[in-house]
């Protein structure tokens, strides 16, 4: 028996700060990560000078239906492969990453609470939430800084694609979540009181 | 040793459920509630077409001192005399209410995570929502069923001092929340999270 926590929220909120601190108390070897960004679809059949202008930020984007297969395998105990992609040709990779199932299975995204086929196989769903304002700091930065891209092309991305995608799937799928987080991941009680929730129904199961 | 429970949300968004539901896992013997309503001013001084048109949902309608004080004399293992408020004349009845201390200690009201003097006192700060059009309709109807208020009345004073005071002053202090809880308090997910931290917290300080 597996317990199925999602995290959704907006780009920059501070999903991936949660994520890090659930996996740094239940430890690496106890939980199967599935992020919904390994599902992208893949784009090599595309020109290259168009797949730059793709909307990454659109649920079709993104091969949903074969992370809810790897899912429901994972939670009937066997491994998976799950893709692996290349953000530099926008395509996927020809190696794959092996996931074992584990009594904590994470899926994260930021539009994994709007797909209902994801959100229902769901024990826990967050939402991680920050300031519209405080999130696009995060995203200039992380652009600018670990993806070397330039400040006008970063800008230029999150009006034409990030904001409008965000206002219509990410902000909405905010009504599934059973808890709110917000200060975007730096919140020790939210934590807490998440992981002694998965403790308890994880010790339950087991017993 | 207590835990002091925070709960906040505006009016009509579930606050009330999720205390009840507290109260009814711990045990009412093992919880004391302040309840930020019984600590309205005393308005006897004021003469009854005023008392009527009284904001009360402004923080200066609250004697938010004394509750504080109260507070933390439950939390030093001392029993406290709750005010209790006859809301048809709008004064303090001159009798009170013995309130014991207890291991959980909830502090309700709309306003309680905009008072920093009790907020640093919450272990845990819930903040209840709802959206604005549910509460509305919840408020109508336990205005006009419970307290016998005409739908003219109910949506004047809505209109007049609820709604703005929410926004001024209730929205605002949702982001001290350390979570955010949706659904307006019909929620198992996340009320089995908050229970699960506070039975923790417990019996970690009573090892």
């Amino acid at each position: 028996m597996s317990v199925v926590i999602g995290i959704a929220g907006g780009s920059g909120s501070g999903k991936t700060t949660v994520q890090r601190q659930i996996i740094d108390v239940f430890g690496s070897d106890r939980i199967a990560l599935l992020d919904h960004d390994s599902y992208y679809v893949d784009l090599s059949h595309l020109p290259p000078e168009e797949r730059a202008g793709f909307n990454f930020d659109h649920p079709d984007a993104l091969e949903t239906n074969l992370m809810v297969a790897h899912l429901d395998r994972l939670l009937a105990g066997e491994p998976i492969e799950k893709p692996t992609y290349d953000f530099t040709t926008h395509s996927r990779r020809t190696e794959t990453e092996t996931v074992y199932p584990h009594p904590v299975v994470i899926v994260e995204g930021i539009l994994v609470l709007g797909e209902p086929e994801l959100r229902k196989r769901m024990d826990v769903k967050l939402f991680v939430d920050a300031p519209d304002d405080v999130r696009l700091i995060r995203r200039i930065q992380r652009d600018m800084h670990e993806r070397g891209r330039d400040i006008e092309a970063v800008l230029q991305q999150y009006q034409h694609t990030v904001r409008p995608m965000h206002l219509e799937f990410v902000e909405p799928s905010k009504r599934h979540a059973d808890v709110i987080i917000p200060h975007g991941g730096h919140n020790r009680v939210a934590l807490d009181m998440v992981l002694a929730h998965v403790q308890r129904t994880l010790t339950r199961a087991e017993a």
